[in-house]
């Protein structure tokens, strides 16, 4: 079974981003903002709404506290303030979940935080002493790249953790993404990012920049929803992975 | 039994504000700032650890959204967007209550919210829709005035309500407090204050500015830690009650 | 000669607000929100480079501290920190705007600050004293409602004014502006609000909402850009009044 | 001469920090915070008619947005965005300075923005481009570290560079300062302090770590003003250089 999990409620206040409605009829989990990085309070508590009446599973997106950067600027956050940082967000949306009839079932790291916990072991130790000390009625699980540190470190927390896919971006022959910032590092054709969920999810592989084949187990698979050509995206991964066979639902 | 409350963890980031240690030595209550006046993470982790650590009661002190204003500017926010406002701080800081072994057990709106939700019936639904919402064991009981429309309202909303008196304030006839622009509004000599802390405790009445004597019934009362002078007076406050032989208890 | 003004730069980081980019060939003057409700530096800079480049006047969207309330909610500032606030956001833009070839020649509040300073005494003195200080070449003129005290007060301070009419919206027969929450408050009809404009501009009146006639002599009209409708609207607005033969033209 | 600068202004709302007070009659350039890491609009203002009224100049002091971390957070913030978020501040300090009969003479980064734009080039860059392109009367000098990448880069942007010294900090061998984290890295007899201020003044060198001596030839001595101890360490820095016959002025 395949998780399709997206970045939910990125708007503030006035502002809009993403289109929630149709990510919500394609994922199975939805990465919340909890306001640091985007997420006001009444859209957090809209987005949940809508989250539990779809079925879906509603993860907290925690950030640095950067709404101007929308937490995408690397920020060398002391870990007992990140870790406090964290537990806030966690502890903030899981309320309103609850509130509403959910509740936050597993955490996943935004932007410039995701980026750095995966390799930083001091703010994989700060997610992860924030995550084990929330009291969730049981852990919570982290949602990490399958190469990430936190992998490494969380069993000393009792963490768990589950791996992600990005169907849409290409990995080097080590396992890592490629940056961004290079050309082709993202793909925009539907039949290839369909293609490339449905083997990682049958055959557990992903072939990389070099034309290799490198193994890829994850649990989740991460869409995206901010332009209208990448909900179209979403909704092939998934239409793909089904006609495969392959049952789709929340790893929480 | 009578409580005594005090506004804590009021700092943000690298600013302190009042003496956290020595209030928590007098108070059975404890208003923890959420975030929105004062109040980063980190100093409401470590307040809830030491209200924990010290057996004094923890209450969500929600706001406006204003750390320019340290909350105290009036502010006309839409009912959905404060209920949900309010919802996010209790949400907050219950989470790291209990994540450090305590839990929030009563919510004081401060500063323009506390004024204003007093009068403003859109305002003290929407405070009371938040409270009555949030998934606490039982429903938390919101603190306020003896003349607050919130008393009336509340019962509909099925949340419990306790009010306070301010010992180091004068009360006009008609019960309200005199407000802090009069002179003479705000006492500072700690027999007096003390004494009318006792009189409050004891026979259930308050001298009014214009001599006589009103009925004043209160489960709490409000003590200071902002200066130096404040401790004392708290201090002074405590020791009267307890010379007087009123047991001092967190109501909540 | 009629002046056009419109809202712009109102997005804040990754988040975006209105067609900008069509906006500027329509108005020749754009209010530039200044980072107190919208409005990060990058986008300043970005809307007064554009502003430039298309001869548009530059004005100061001055507002409230509330970038979670978009400047709606009406606040009750201090005069003394209003006024500050103001000249802070004044400097701010007017250096970013002297940077890239222009400089702000007009101030115009906006959201709640804009309804509140038309009738409160305080806050229009605080806005006031704020422009008055700004050490600008000349001083800068307040664009306000025609009813507005700001009128009345600003020549004590030596700040010019100037006047504004909104073509889309309903007036009552006192002149004031139909409130938004009554229906048919805002007109939507592009003929309707073209021949509003062209009314106002050529014989100086408006009609009510009881079907009477008012003076209205307004030197600049808003208009705005925040959805697709609103862009044609404002096109439909300069092109009737072109056609009416009346100039367009910035009126700072 | 020897400028004496330190840090002021740095509350924010209803937090104080410092004895701005004390400080202003020990030094003779003022390192004003803009606002982003610290600094409300009423402290700026206040801070600059202070400054104007004792002859002391000001300097904007700019920082990366983080009020929560106080600009103490390493933040890997874009170029464009750096750039545009630095002009913004400078603008506002400098209008508000202007508006109250003074006017921003130099730009001092602030934390954790100070300690990176020595070796990080592209925000070395972006700060430069930001102060060359504010239209100050005369370029603005930029105070940094005698080794600091901004002085290779500065001349590239025509802005001139003021080199500061630390007399309560030591240094390495190599002449940058040994890190906070280290024991002994700041100094606190007074005694001690004010020799090396002398000491750096009149022979232009200072003794390292190791007892070595190097070449430090700088404009300006920064003092700090955020405990009782550190304004008696300042006074006593200035008397010991007024006593060694050094005249004390600011440098710009």
């Amino acid at each position: 079974m395949i998780d399709l999990n997206a970045d939910l409620g990125e708007g503030f206040g006035v502002w809009k981003l993403g289109d929630d409605a149709a990510l919500l009829s394609v994922v199975t989990s939805a990465n919340v903002a909890c306001g640091f990085h985007a997420g006001d309070p009444v859209t957090i508590r809209a987005t949940c709404v809508a989250a539990v009446a779809r079925g879906v599973a509603i993860g907290a997106q925690v950030s640095y506290r950067d709404l101007a950067g929308f937490g995408r600027r690397d920020m060398d956050v002391p870990p007992d303030e990140l870790r406090a940082e964290i537990l806030y967000q966690v502890a903030a949306v899981d309320g309103i979940a609850r509130a509403v009839g959910g509740r936050v079932t597993y955490v996943k790291p935004h932007g410039a935080l995701y980026n750095r916990a995966v390799h930083d072991e001091r703010q994989a130790e700060a997610l992860l002493a924030a995550v084990a000390e929330y009291p969730a009625p049981a852990p919570l699980p982290v949602l990490t790249l399958p190469n990430s540190v936190i992998l490494d470190i969380a069993p000393r927390y009792e963490v768990p953790t589950v791996t992600e896919f990005f169907a849409d971006r290409t990995y080097t022959p080590s396992g890592t993404l490629t940056s961004r910032r290079e050309p082709g590092s993202v793909l925009h054709d539907p039949a290839e990012v369909a293609a490339r969920a449905v083997r990682m999810a049958t055959s557990g592989t992903v072939v990389t920049t070099d034309g290799g084949e490198l193994a890829m187990r994850a649990r989740s698979i991460c869409v995206h929803g901010d332009t209208p050509g990448a909900v179209a995206l979403a909704q092939g991964v998934r239409s793909a992975l089904t006609d495969a066979g392959i049952e789709i639902g929340p790893f929480a």
